[in-house]
């Protein structure tokens, strides 16, 4: 329980992006879980729910989640797909997709 | 370039299920690709890309990659998240995430 309780900081340590974001990595679910749940405790109306590559099962389970076991108030508002082009460390490019779950109370 | 000439068979080895749905799995992605240009190509209008648990993320670059690379002009039309009930091999209860992302023309 120590390391949920932690989650807060977790969360700026990830990315501090803007507020109402929370990125998804290779953590278990329940973090960005709390996570999410604290952004609307604190007020927020919706939360961005974003991951890349193989966080994007992780981030659907996370929605999933919240909506069916905490907020069941909370409905998806939208949900978008890309893809983002990045640089492997051997210099090739890489496309990598990315989702973009809103949540919205 | 055999595996691929075989798309056709493995859909329909996958799931006979309704038509205009491609259910993703853990083969590599260019195969689901391949079988949602095939439906398109036999005169689909809209193809669902469904998955679940850790093959989600692999369903997100199949629709990014047909758009993409091979059919430019599809549009996103709709993306849905679920979780289905399921049981394990030991009896036990498990929830798992379910995508369905629908590719229109």
């Amino acid at each position: 329980m120590t390391e949920n309780k932690r989650t807060e900081h977790k969360r700026t340590e990830h990315k501090k992006a803007a507020d109402n974001v929370v990125f998804v990595g290779g953590k278990p679910p329940m973090n960005y879980v709390l996570a999410v749940v604290t952004q609307f405790h604190n007020g927020a109306n919706e939360v961005h729910i974003k991951a890349r590559g193989r966080a994007i099962s992780r981030a659907v389970d996370v929605a999933e989640i919240v909506r069916h076991r905490f907020m069941s108030e909370l409905k998806v508002d939208n949900i978008s797909i890309g893809t983002e082009h990045m640089q492997s460390e051997s210099g090739d490019k890489l496309n990598i997709s990315s989702i973009d779950i809103q949540l919205k109370r």
